[in-house]
Parts: C-alpha cells; structure tokens; sequence
C-alpha cells in the first residue's frame, strides 16, 4: 500500500477509534463524520487524492526505492538540488490546495520522519538507542503512507528559566520502567496539533531535558492503549462554506496528549533514557534544514493568500488610489519577496550534508522564520485596517437566504461585485485573522518554532560574525 | 420615571417588539432572554441598577434640574472643573462593572445627546432647523432614563474619496419626501451598536456630505414603523461564564439600520436637508469635548484590565524574571499613565466654551485618541506572546465536570495556581484577544473615532503650531 | 553673592584654571574665550543674566530663606503644589533661551543638590555620613549661586552583569586612603557633561557598588588638586551662527574625570565607605522626583522647538498637503503632549513626601523618561526624512558672501523663503540633528537616565499592579 | 587607454581645472591635493588600480570588445547569468576596499551607461533623438575607463504635487536654445556626488517632466565651459585616519550644478525636447534592473560592515550574553542575509530582456531598496544603543600621543583590547553613524533611489497581484 488516496486515509483513521475527549465527552463513531473533524478530514483526504490525480501525481510522489511503485514525495531524501526543488513544488502543490492555512498537513510530518530516519547513524552504538528501529519506521511509514502527528514540548506548568518540576506524580511525560514489551512512559505532552487525526504519533524531546526519564523518542499508533488526546475547544464555526469559509475545512485542533501507562514496544523505541542523546539528536539531524524548508514554502503560499485577500478587498471597496493603502500592501510584497528569496538561496546554497543529503542553507532558513512570525500577525492587521467596518457587516449564509435578502443586496453592495459576494470576500477576511480560527492561525505562526526571542538569540549564537570582525579590525590597522 | 432600575430597561425594551433580525430569522418574543442578547442585557442593566445601590447612587446619579430626581449623572451639563472629574468618576464607575468592554453603555450616548443639545442654538434660525426639539428630546431622554443607539456613517459601498453614489435607489439613508406627519427616510446606516437593545435610535450625519438629502438628524424609537435591524453574526460565544467569561456577559451586537420608508415625526427632527449645518453642527457643537472625555475614561478602565490580565498570566506561569516580559508590561503601563495624564491635561485645562460648558481641552483628548488605536491592538499582541501556547490548552467548563477531570488537573497546572484556575485565567484571555468576540472589541477601539490616518492629519490641522514656528524663526534671525 | 549674573559666573570660572585637557593640551588662559568653551559659557552666562532682568527676575528667582535676598528659584524646596508649577515655569523659562539643548543648564544641579540636601537625614547616625555638611553645601551652593556638574558612573570597561574589576590600579575611582585632611580619591568617573566649567563636581554613588571603596559622595571645586577633566573631540563646528546655529552655543562638552590622588576634605565629605547607604541614598532621598520633574520640563521645549522645526521645513518647501507629512507632524504633537500631560499630572498628583517636601508623582515621571529616549531619535528622523536632500544642500555663510551668491540665491531659494534663509533653516535642522553636536544630543537623550531596558525594567518593578490583577480575580470568581 | 590607473585617474582630473566652489572660494591648484576632496580620490585611485592587480585583475576587468585590451568589467553587457554573479562579484570586489562606503564608486556610473547605451534603440527614429551618440559615447567611456557623475533631480524650491516652475530665469535647468554648435542649457540640477572628481557629467532626466525644455540627455567633460559645481560644506573631519578613519578617506561630496549657459556639442546629445522620451527612457531602458543590481550589491558589503563593527563593539565591552543586544544583532543578520538573499533571486530569475541584456529580476530587487532604506537607519540606531556613552569616550590622536596618555591608557581600557584599540573602535562607530559624514551616508542611503513612500508606491503598482486575487476568487465560488 503505497501512496493512498483520500478514502484510504479517512477509513484508516475511521478504524482506529482513538482514545479522544473534546468538551468533557469521548468521540464515538467514526471521526471522520464527527462536526469538529469532519471538515479538516476532507480536506486531508484531498491532498493524498491529489496523489491519484493525473495532473498532479508526477509532481507529488516518486518511485519508491524499494518497490518502486509511488510512494509520497515528501519522503523523498534529496540528493541533489533539483531533488530540493522538486520538494518545494511538492509542499507548494499540496499547500495551494488548502492555501497554507494546515500546518500540519502530512507533508510535515513526513519531511521530520526522512531527516531523522536519514540522520540515524548519529544514534550508533550508543547507549538505550536503536537506529535501526528509527530506519525501518521510516520506510515502513513511507511504503503505508503514515499520517502522523508529534509533541515535542513539555506542559506549561511554569516558564521560568530555572524551573525543575517538583510532583510527585509525573507532569511531564517521562519513562517510569520498562519491561519486556517495551518502555512505559506516564505523563503528558503538548500541543499534539492534529492529534487524534492520524494514523502515528511521532514523540522526540527537543533539547533542555536535564532529567534522563524525559529524553525518548518513539512513534506508536494514535490508538495505543493508555493514549488519550485531550481537545481544546474546536474553533469549526459551522458547516456552512459561506460562513466559515476556513474553518470549516481547515481547523486541525491541537491536543494535549496523555500518557497513561502506555507502553512502547522496543521495536518502536528509537531512544530512552540518554540525556546527551535527548539534547542534541534534533539539533544535529538534519531535521531544522528539512523541516524549516517545507514550513518556509508553505508559509510562502499563505503570504500569496494573504495578499491575495487584501487586494480583493483594496478593489471591492475602490481604495486603490491611497497611497498608505499601497504602502500596506508593499509591506506585504516585502514579505512575499523575502521569503520566496530565502527559499531560493538556501537551495543556491544548499550542500551535501555528513549524511550524504542535499541540505538547504539552514542559516538562511533560520533567517525566514525569524521573519515570518512578525510579520504574519501584521498581515493581520493590515485586513483589519484595510477591511475596517466591512468586517463588522457580516450577515449568514441563512440572513442571505432569508425574506431580507433584498435589504441586502441594496444595501452591502460594493463599488465592484454584489453583496453576496462582498459579504462572502468579508467573510472569509475575517475567518482568516478575526474568528477564533483565524487568531488561532496568527498563534500557530507566531510560535511555529519556539519562542521568537529564542530564535533570535540562535540566530545571534549561530551567525558566522568573524570574517566581518576580521574585516573592521583591518581597517583599523 | 427618573433614573430607572435595570428592570426597568429590561422591561421597556422587551416590550418593544422591534423589528431585530439575526441570522436571517427575526427576533420573537422577549429579546432579553434571546441567546444573543440576554448577556449583555443584564450587563446593562447592572448598570442602571448601580443608580439605586446606596454605595454608588451619588456617584452615579445627580438632582434633575427641572424635578430634583436624582437622574443619570451622564445627562450632566458641567458647569465647573468638578463637574468634569465628576463625569469622568461615573464613567468610570459603570465601565469597571464591565471592564471597559461596553464601548456603547449608556453614559455615551447620554454624553452626546447632552453635548448636542448643550450646542443647540447652533441651529437656531436656521433653514430646516429644530433647536427646540433637540432641547425637548433631550430632557425627554434624561428625565425618563432613555437608552440610545446611534449611526453616524453610511454603507461602504465604495470608499474612494471621489465616490458620489449613482444607485437609483437609496443605499444610503436619505430624505426622500415629506408630509404632514414629518420627513420621510428610505436606504441604509451603518454601524448601530446595541441596535435593538436601546429604547432609540439617534441618527446624525457626520460631515463630508454632499447632498442635501443625506443631512439630518433625529432621534425615534426603535420600534418606529419601516424601521429594521440587521445584525451580523452573533459573537456569543455560548452562555458558560467559565468558557465565555466575555462574549457572554458583554456581546454588545452591531447592525445595520434599514429605513423602509421611515415616517420621522416633525416633532423629533433636530434639522434636515440643510448641507452647511450638516456638515459643521458635529463639528461646531460640543460633542468632540465630552464624547472624547467619555470614551477615554472608559478605554482608560479598559487599559487596566488588560494590564490586570497580562499581570495574572505573568504570575501564573512565573516569567517575570525575563526581561522582555517586563518591557512589554511597560509598554502597557506607559500607555495608562499616558491616558491617564491625558483626561487629567483635559481638566486641567479646561474652559468655559461658547454654550456655557465646561468643556475638556479637546486637542489633549483627539492626543488620547490617536494613541489608544494603536496601542490597543499591541496589548492584544503581548497577551499573545506570553500566554503562548497556553491559550491553546483550554479545555471547556464540560471537560472539567467529566471523567478527564483528574488529567485536566495534574496536566494542566500552573506553578502559582490549580488547573481550574489557570483555564479560567487564559479563556478569559483568550475571550478578550482571540475569540471572535476579543478581535470584534479590538476592531472597535482601532476604528472608534474613524479611519486612524483621518485622527491624525486632523490632529496635524487643528493643532496651533504658529508659536513655535515663530520661536525658530527668531533664532534664526 | 546671591543670584549671580552672567559676568560673575564667566570671571569666576575664568580664574579658577582648571585643569581642563583637550586634544592633547591642556586649556590655559581665559577658558570663556577657548573656541570649544566660550559659545556655550555665553549661553550659560545669559541664563544668569535673566536673574537679573527685570522681566525674568521674579519667575527665576526666589528670597533666600537666609537673607532675603534673591536666589535662584531652581534651589527652592518646595512645599506646596504652587511650589512644583513655579519650579517648571522657571525652567522652561531657561530652556526657551537654549531651546531645551542645554541638558546640563545649571538648573539641573541645583534641583540635584535640593532633593539630596532635603533629604539629608537619611544619612544621620549612620556610619561615614556627614550630613550636616550636606546641608551646609547646599546652603553654601545656593547663597553663591554655584555652578556644578556631576559624575554618577563607572568607566565601561566591561559592561558584562557580572563583571568585577580586577586591575590592581583603580579604574573606576575609589577612596584609597584618608588623612586628617580628608578622604584620598584615586581613579575615573564618566561623563563629566559641562566639566571645567562648574565651580564645583558633585559625586555620587549611583546603586550597585559592590565595593565599599566605591562608595562615597562629596563636593569640591573644579580646580582642587589632582583633579583633571579630560575632553573628548569638540563638536563645535565654528564660530558662525549662520553655519552652526546650535554648536557654536550650547556645546557642552563632556569628560573624563580623573582622580590623581584627590585629597577631598572632611568638611565636604556626605559619606564614603558605606556600602548599603551608597546603594541606597539615591533612590531613597527625593533626588529622583525633583530631578525627572526638571528634565521632563526641559525636554518638553525641546520638543517644542523640534516641532518648529519640522513645520518650518514644511512651509518652506510646501509639503503640508501630503497624508503622511501631516501623520510624522502629529507623531511629535502626540509626543509633546504626552510629556507635558505627564508633568501635569505628576503635579496634580504631587504628595508631601517623607522629608516635608511637596514631591512631584515620580511613577508618572518614570513614565515621561520612558517614553522620551524613544521619541527623540524619531523626531531626528522625521526631520530627515522631510528634509530629504535640502539637508545636502547647505553651502556655508563664506558662500553667501562670495561671488557665486547670485547663484545660490537663484538655485536654493524656495517656494515660501529666498535662498539665505532657507539655507539657514536648513543648516539650524542639520545641526539639530546631523552635525556632530545633534548626533551627540541624539545620544545624550536615549541616555540621559541610564540604559532604556534598565529603565523600562524599574518602571514595571515599581509600578503597582495589585489592584488590577485582583479586578481579573473577581470577575474570574 | 583602456582601464587606468589610480595614477591616470587623478593625473586627468587635476588637470581638468574643473570650476568648482567650495566654502566661498574656488578650488584652485590641484583638487587631488586638496583637503576635501585628496581621501576620497585616493580611495578612487585605489580601485582603478586593483584593474592592474594581478590578484584581482581578472575579478574587475573583461577584454574590450572593440580591441581586446581590458577594460572596467562594470562596462560589461551581461549576457549569461554567469555575466550578472561576475558583475556582483565585481562590484563587491571594489565595494570591499572602501566597506561599501562610497556609494558613487565608478561602477555605479558605469553601469548606468551600460544600461542606457544598451537601450539605446528605444531612441530610434524619435524627434531630437540621438541614439548613435549614446553609443558612441558608452563605448568612448568604456575604452578610456571615463569616471562620471550624474545629476537626475531638480532643484527643490517646492515639493508640492501640483507646483510649476514660474521664475523668469530659469532655476531647474532647461534647454534655452540651440545653435550649430550644440544645444544652450541654463539653470541648475542636483546633487551631484563625486561633482567635479570625475572626468565627466552624465545629466538625464527621470520622469514628471512636463515642459519640453527640461527634458534632455547628455554628457559632457567637467570642465565644460559654464560649467560650476557648488560645493556644500566638506565633511572631512581631519586628515587624521585614527580620528576620523571614514571621513578622511570616502567623503564623495555633493553639488549643486550650475549650467550657465553651456553649450552641449550635438554629439553629446542623446536626446532634448522631447517630452515622451523624457518621461520614459528611463523606465522603458534596463537602467533600472542594473542600477539596482549594483546597488545592492554594494549594499550587502557595507551591511556586512555594520555587522563587524557592532560585533566588534560588543566583544570589546563584554556584552554578548545580554538578549537584548543578541536580538539587536540578530535584526543586523535578518537585513543581511535578506539583501544577500533577494541579490541571488534576482540572478537565479533573470531574463533576457528586449534589448539583448540578461537582465536581473527588477521587481526582486525593487524589494531590496524598500528595505535597504529602512534598515540601515535602524543599524546606526544599534550602534548607539550598544555604544552608549563610549561612543562620547573619544579622545583624539593628538591625546594619546600627550602626556595624559598614561591616563587614557588606565581609564578607557576595555575587558578585551587596550585603550588606544578601544577608543579608534568607537571613533570608528562615531564616524559611521554620528559625525556629519557618517549621518549624510545615512541620509544618502534613505533616499538612494528617491522618497521611500514613493518607491513602496511603485512596488504596489508593478507587482503581478491577479494570480492571488484570482486563488481567492476561487476559494469562494
């Protein structure tokens, strides 16, 4: 089963009857019918359906090695900068359907897996880790198409640098023994967006771990005994496309994942208890060039959108002739710019990596999504400031359908198009930066990776600055 | 019926039967107990209620002078500096039963209609001009405690500043004949907060017009015949306090206002169809003085909520250490001060104007609101950069009374507080700053005085700047 | 020798021989007559010249509470709030004659020796304080009308948080010995501003010594013994107004100060030795009220002249009807009645304090010196970017008096001004903002209270915020 | 005579005699012996001869054409994408000798030409057009390594969007009349840089022309008869390179261009009086995609120059491990590689263009010099920021080599260097970005390619915007 299509996936997850809360109840039936899920399911479904479709198929899948029937293209590992290229047209295909409003779409995923699984070797012959379990979930992943989410955090209980958790009973997820099955890990993790969506959870510590018990690495089925995914409320406003034109399609929840007692059978432990291990396998895989590689496409389409929605609105209500409305777009063109900029250079400079992969600049890279998370929330702004009152008058689909009708169409009519139209153009403004969706999205970008003021300091620490020293101290001599 | 009780308000309007619309169904039966509009309609009356608790009463009422019936003390014609801080103390005493978060309670509009009548004389002798009914509406209005929405802008059919409308029927409100009985309205205004919860509807035009028919102010009920209210969507966002601690109290609605042929009574025609008196009596009056000295009062109240709020995350999730999160603090704190300062300057130099008003210096309080569309949106911003992904973790009231309750409690703890406390803590937050609810409040205060590039090429031109001009001049001669 | 006069402030620093060095010599004859010291002497001699203008005299002025004779006002000790708006108008009656340029006008000091004489007290029975010498010095200061500047830090050797000297010879200045005659000083203080030109140099600890040895304050004339100024670069660009309106008068000046074995005697001792009242004298005594309520004075006409300026500029080449020249004008508006809304409020405020006097609100002076380091650098970009290239056209006086003048006059007049003037006001908005002398002035004020970050932590430590965080408690309940 | 020496260079200026006025006075004897202008041509000088480098020869040179010989490479008509990276390379080769400090190198004028003289057909068969001359001209230039300045602007008597020239004489320059020798111009253009330094003036008009006579192309010798370049004061702090390590060696000068009644030979006429071709030539010719592409590219190497001295000042004084100054650093970091970054994008997307040229994508570097302007205003920012009172800490050479240098040693040493290191480092930073040059290289930057506000205009009107507003349509039907 190589490269599924959408009803593959929606029956796969459909069967799985994961462990899954929302408001206080269980999810019972088939999720994929279920009014928080259903939508962003579909929309799921049509990327992998794009994987069938004639038009599309060269351009996101390839052969795979070991069977050479399709397999999904973002689980390609690059070898050469064409093949880096080839990714980016594949992140960029799946992300026009959807306009770079999921995140989490399976690509990402996808991407993480190849990077670490091809970053293996780092694991050798050290102490509690498995590479090769790592290998073969990977092509194992690759040759079933796996949909997975990941947590790679800790909960919030406190943000204060000097923090050491003090329960006794486990907050954050750690491994409290182990048997002959497996390891057993207790305690939860944050933000598993997606989670209870797919078919694999995917769980990797990231770096500051300071307690063994709380460096692991495993990938099990989201229907694992002892898993739960506690939801957030979901933000599906409706199942109306008139008046939820995003979120009733896109919204993919975020999670908190409980661990109760779950075991991981070793053939599913990639690492435990190895502190070093724990802090620096994410930094030193490959996996920040790949994975900033596909957030920095897709970020690029939901620019393209973001600019796309402000000029439909600067023409439906004829403010084309202000010049600060210019400048405000400018800003956006600036950013769209900038990142499609970044991307191509760090392809230009991409290098064969010490595991034989074409890795994109990662430096470069880093410099866009020290970029995007501030600029993003300004392009938010910039609809409302643009959009003004129009984002107040905003009638339902029902209101359209309704014995008012006429009041309006007389009466929201724009310069440019109808007032159904309008309303809907207005509608889905404010669905992209003003319902609880849209400011969830705003979030979503604002910490894609961390904390904007700790990429920065990387930035700062990992900056080659010396050739530029060299270069006042020599003009000073 | 001076000051009236919050039951009072409740009653009169439910009475009303006017012509409501949501979501393309009319409102029936009594619209305090509708789900859109119940919250903030005990909201307000808590407000009336407030002139008849003995704590509050003097504070927030004063002796009608035509009866010595204690009336709401907004209706107030300030005659003295006192009288000043006087209103600013009411206004802020209603505003922190709501946080600020009622841009349009009563004491607004009680303000303006006080100011316009205040300036009546303006209108004297003039073509199509009706001092004396604006004097009478206005003792009416004080004396039985009438509530009031208002439209001051019409459809924004096309917002290019050479647009002249060319539709055949009225998009927006005009004049379009008169009888025996009084003008008569046809077409639509935009934006009436609280339209439908208020007692009348106060309509006035706001400069820039250029037609004749499109000037006139009045005020008629709201249940007037051909009169309708459309509302967009509702923002409620259910009636759990513990989920929507805002949106369910404080959801104040707007709507569009459709004249069907409207019959306004002679007797509550202020003036119409007179193009120099409409383009100047907004202007000319004092409404600018006291609306601006209201609503900085109440966004002053609201500033301390926020700083209150960002306070409490702070503490919660223990980050006050961090530098950064101390200068965003600072950022919120420099602007209170700052609005603060400002009403203080306002009093300080306050003067007797042409009606006979102690009027607050209007340039000190345009300051304030230049400033508070720009600094509001950032106070959003900075809860969303600390709270993080906490605002992402609130499960729903229901999910604490289900059988996850124990994980919601070990998971979701805070260092400083319980996992109930600290979900109530970041719905709240999340209410204010990212609910569809939060975003609408944040829309508002960017666009309450107008277009922020409008407030300050005004504040550019009514600001004396002759004085300093001169003094380089003379160190330069 | 009460209030001095202009002449009496010049012949006593002339005699006095300082040991002042510039550019590697050493100052010698009148230094009221050294082309990098005499613009700016005459400036300060005219300050005290007012003292004696009839029109001046009573505002700048006040009866010695010795003798009755006139002293200057900027010594008062004010008790009541009349005292603090007195104590403003006559600093901004010496700022208007500098147009706030002169930071270091000797009102400054003097405010600075009031607020820690006043509070002089805190030193009694405490070891190595002396405060009945305080007190005499200040009285001594007052009754002769003493010019003064003053050192409050550290060389920057290294500014890591952590840092402690390590040299075996003082960098930073320390009492090294004692005698019977006094303390002996060895070592540096920054940044001397006005240094050689005061009578005296008070020194005071500033918060944050580590070492006993660090920790003192006392008072001596400018010309004791082992003391040394050591100046760097002049930015007086000439001696014609024309060509450097601002350098050739109010360039200050600012010093190294080096303590070669300073004998300071007893009787001018406040304290040494004392590290917990080193740490804390500043911040207990009044100094920080008295002394931002000066600074904020000033910095109001300083705004003031940079919004001439710029609406100079603007009638001069006729940019007033662009959108965004009138939003960068209402930036600075925004600004200087901010500042001057925070004074009056800090008034309106204004308590008696611990030591009797009536002590402007200082967290809303915090606030004032939070937001100015801010906004004055801005101001210099506002005037660059108006300015545009008319800051590049800028022939000098010697030009306009050359053949070549009808060519300038030709080529450089403007729409609203001929060429003489024009390059006149364009040179005064170069030198305001471009010359040596206006970058240092730009520098001078993002500095003036020490590190921003430093100052934008304190005012988020100081500021209370219980009050609000328990208004979120109470609707969270 | 193919590429020159630094020898040849000045050798041909100074014997020009060119008419130039500084301070009042013309310059007389040799201008490369002159104060204000022997750094800058030395720094010129020292290019031309890096064509005669072996090390570099091969980097800055190309064979001519015409003879084989080599020439300047900036003259070179790039017709690969490995043309454009040999031209970046080139540009920055130079740029690197000076830290990208003279922004009117001769590339920049070479390149110019190129691009014009290449357009040249544009110019066929148009009245008073003379394309066969701009050839010639681009290949006389090229063959004898010509160095050019250029003025493009008029004078700015009124900057208001509706204002017309009304003097009797004419002030911006206009073609008065026209004999067998050539066309008569008189009046005056701005600013030169380099005026009077180059062997030629290149003069074009750049749009908005809108009377006949002040359109016009030409070039002509510096010396031309009527012609007089009016200096605006030098910036040239001292000869000294430890006081002044920038001023002394790349202050370029800028003039006022006086044309009194000059006679242009009709073979160094390209085109007069003909106002289409004026209003277009410069935007229909590759002038503006290769300008730009030198530009930045110049750009880049002088950001790399901010980076190295803020690196620098930071090791000097120890404060790497504050956040606050990573995040400053990190700003510098983003714009550098950004610029880096669009530089590539528009190469890797270069398209032959009609007239033969690969020309580099116009629209990507557009976005470059909206940001550049931007960005380098905020670099001097942190420099000040991170400098603080260091950058007032400057003594002079003349005080190092006094008696006090013992004390300069001791008091201004820093954690990581001596004094003397330390002092010509802030000396250094205090010559970027706050003596008079270092704040007119800002200036410069700001308005490079004109007011900011008018280029993010432009960005808005040449981007493609459809194929976005187009993805939104669809997402709503």
């Amino acid at each position: 089963m190589p490269a599924i299509t959408g009803k593959q996936y929606i029956d796969r997850i459909d069967q799985m009857q994961t462990n899954i809360w929302i408001d206080g109840s269980p999810v019972t039936g088939k999720i994929s019918e279920h009014p928080s899920f259903k939508g962003v399911m579909k929309s799921q479904a049509a990327l992998y359906d794009l994987q069938h479709d004639v038009a599309f198929k060269e351009a996101v899948t390839y052969p795979s090695p070991s069977t050479s029937e399709p397999v999904g293209l973002s689980f390609l590992q690059p070898k050469t900068k064409e093949d880096l290229t080839k990714k980016r047209n594949m992140v960029q295909q799946w992300a026009k359907s959807n306009n770079g409003l999921m995140g989490r779409s399976p690509d990402y995923m996808n991407t993480t897996l190849m990077a670490f699984a091809s970053s293996a070797s780092f694991l050798n012959e050290k102490k509690n880790c498995f590479p090769e379990n790592l290998l073969s979930f990977y092509e194992y992943a690759r040759e079933h198409d796996l949909s997975m989410t990941h947590t790679f955090i800790d909960p919030q209980v406190n943000r204060s640098p000097f923090y050491l958790e003090y329960s006794e009973e486990p907050i954050a997820a750690r491994v409290i023994d182990k048997n002959e099955e497996g390891i057993i890990v207790k305690g939860a993790r944050l933000l598993a967006t997606q989670g209870g969506i797919t078919d694999e959870i995917l769980v990797i510590s990231s770096g500051g771990v300071v307690e063994e018990e709380k460096g692991f690495s495993f990938s099990i089925p989201s229907n694992t005994k002892g898993l739960k995914f506690i939801c957030r409320e979901s933000f599906v406003g409706g199942d109306s496309t008139f008046n939820y034109p995003l979120s009733s399609r896109y919204e993919e929840m975020d999670t908190i994942v409980v661990f109760d007692n779950v075991v991981v059978p070793w053939d599913r432990v990639f690492y435990y208890n190895n502190i070093v291990v724990s802090n620096n396998f994410m930094n030193e895989s490959s996996f920040q060039a790949f994975a900033l590689h596909q957030v920095v496409s897709r970020q690029i389409v939901k620019t393209e959108f973001v600019l796309g929605v402000v000029q439909s609105i600067i023409e439906t209500i004829n403010i084309e002739e202000y010049q600060h409305v210019q400048e405000k777009v400018s800003e956006i063109i600036i950013a769209l710019e900038t990142m499609k900029a970044l991307v191509i250079k760090s392809e230009v400079e991409a290098e064969l990596d010490k595991w034989g992969l074409m890795q994109p600049d990662c430096t470069t890279l880093k410099v866009a999504i020290n970029i995007f998370p501030r600029v993003y929330p300004r392009f938010t702004e910039i609809i409302q400031l643009l959009g003004a009152s129009g984002l107040m008058s905003i009638p339902t689909e029902d209101a359209f359908q309704s014995s008012i009708r006429n009041d309006l169409d007389q009466y929201l009519q724009s310069k440019a198009d109808n007032a159904e139209n309008r309303v809907k153009l207005f509608r889905l403004a404010w669905d992209l930066t003003m319902s609880s969706f849209g400011t969830r999205q705003t979030l979503y970008e604002r910490f894609f990776f961390g904390d904007p003021i700790r990429l920065s300091s990387e930035l700062y620490h990992s900056y080659n600055k010396a050739s530029y020293v060299q270069r006042v101290k020599s003009i000073l001599e």
